[in-house]
């Protein structure tokens, strides 16, 4: 396959945007040895740049990310790809929207999941991010579609960038891999905060109306 | 508006001030992302100075600080303030002896406000610092002044230098922004042992008069 | 007072230590902002080295710790002495056996102490360096010497280099200033390590007479 | 005893790999002060490397690792052994595919053994890396064969490279250092998520059938 120069270009600064994001995933705590990690969508290709495989967080470099077409087949670089470049892969071809995609078994968000509860919306910081409850998608094994099609399945009729897989960990979605990071770092902050809140009573609820609201303005107003 | 000499030079120095602040927000884990701020403000003037909206904690420089004026409107900068600049502005304008404002979601202290529980004081930490209990205020939607007034509201009745807003977070006054910082770091500490101690059974009350003892003391004898 | 160059090479020996055993207190994260602070004993001489009040850690010198003589009269230094410098030198002037004293409010130990509760002793861990359940001490206000007394009422019959003060926080002593900080450093981690145990059901006893030969065993053979 | 070439020189590469592997026990908060330590096999030769006894983390260099026999006798070395190394030598002589030990007193994991309670499997990450539960060893005291004795019964019939010896702590082996490690640090990890999931409710059990086909998997097919 040949490449056009804009391609090599944004192949080459996805592979150091996606490299130093990891830098986030170990800074909040997120991930473990190499239990976790980022990918990114190349715009204008069938093609994602993923971590490599089984590799500490240290070593990671933009020269050794792995470049894949959309089923999850190696085009550039001499590891292995995450093994969850599959789940992944299968999230770029049906949903379009998506730039980025994160995994990790954060703690939290894990502990949900393996009771299989979604996080009910009780605090503005997930009304503004997640809309609403973060969801549980099924127990799914690795090896086929099936991670893929829960996290597609789940995701695409709630406003949450984030699912909780059946005890197995959190996948987090975004227009770029940047934003699909914050939102893991998000699920597991709201996740840890609920959870903490739950322990010692019930939160208030806030009324669903609220939640929109909140949701509509953070989406449409904040930052820059 | 043309600023005096003096005016122009506090405000560098509370840019400087302000910026550095923010590490004590990450150095104790209180934020997370882009989601607290610290404000200062300028005295001698209706001004603030305040983090910039939806900035890394990483990027922040004196530089890119935001001035606005107590109603919240830009008087210097690039970028857009903190969302909860319009909150910020509103305690200054209510408080003339608050000199600085910090707003974090501090993962324990969050728990508590999600629960709509005021903190209990079973700590002589915390008879010396909030002198009591640290209250809760309303729940408030972003956009008017509704998060101000309730931060007002709950702590102009309160020894408590810190309000948990319901199902939202906390905010830190002082009399500059280190000392808001302060009250921001040991209300999170606060929030967490006891929240611990409660885990296990029913902390031992300290009795009112030896919390005002405490608070007393600690106030007018604490320090250089 | 002259002191003889011995004594004043020990003074400068232990303004070092003292000073620089503070970064343990924050790698292990048993203090946050000023709340916490170790001394020494010089031997010798009726003096004590501590840290000044209300300065942050990262600000400590050699040159800023204080000395005090043991009713807590500054000796040398510019700045006032830890709060705490009563209740240490009360220790020091009633356990001469002891070289180091560390006050922390550290988080699990004080939720232990918010109860009135003892830590029992149920890891091997535990009764190699505290032989048996770290006890609570009185409730007590500062000011006079009842913080003092209490440690050492507390610990003059038991094993334990550390004290639970009541809904205040945790007093460890040590032959000299680097044992107290190990035994306060340990008090926070049997003081967690114990309490998780415990949310989840009743960790197995371990009997006496073990506890007494691990207690032994370490105290005697451990180390270089 | 005269060595040959390779074995010194593979002496020297372990003094190294084990030195830097307590990086990895400090990263991941598996210890606190002096406790806990990583030994290795040399391999062709009745020898181990292993850290020296209660030396501090930041003082450890390959010269001061400790080279034993596998009866636990100094062979190369001014410092004292770790207080580990009898265990940790039995496990060497009854397994012989064990190329690392580790030891550490990490909190989740060793608050599951002071309640004498296995970890469940209700994580993917868990079913991966253990292919089944955590099981609990024996209480047993230091002095003999008894923790040796204790790991290699417990761990012989089980897919899990981690034990909880009860009331005291865990220890991992692998096949060689870095795979210890690595299984210590999993350990706390699952411990940890399991700990906090059970604090709202039960996990979700992951049939049998399943966990088998996780480990399977990776054991086989994860990395490069």
């Amino acid at each position: 396959m040949t490449l056009t120069q804009d391609v090599q270009a944004t192949i080459l600064r996805l592979r150091r945007e996606v490299s130093a994001l990891h830098a986030e995933l170990t800074r909040y705590e997120l991930v473990v040895w190499t239990a976790g990690n980022v990918s990114a969508r190349v715009p204008g290709a069938d093609m994602m740049v993923i971590k490599p495989s089984g590799v500490s967080y240290d070593d990671l470099t933009p020269e050794n990310m792995v470049v894949t077409d959309l089923d999850g087949a190696v085009l550039e670089g001499d590891l292995a790809p995450s093994s969850d470049t599959a789940a992944q892969a299968y999230v770029y071809r049906h949903l379009p929207e998506v730039g980025g995609v994160v995994h990790t078994h954060s703690t939290y968000a894990t502990a949900w999941a393996a009771r299989a509860e979604p996080i009910p919306c009780v605090l503005t910081m997930m009304a503004d991010e997640f809309g609403g409850e973060i969801p549980v998608g099924p127990f799914a094994l690795i090896g086929d579609d099936s991670i893929g099609r829960g996290i597609v399945d789940t995701l695409r009729d709630s406003n949450s960038p984030a699912v909780l897989m059946q005890n197995h960990g959190v996948f987090a979605i975004g227009k770029d891999a940047r934003s699909a990071v914050k939102a893991a770092v998000m699920c597991e902050e709201v996740a840890r905060t609920t959870h903490i809140a739950r322990q010692l009573g019930e939160p208030v609820p806030i009324p669903p109306d609220q939640i929109a609201s909140l949701f509509d303005r953070y989406q449409n107003a904040y930052g820059q």
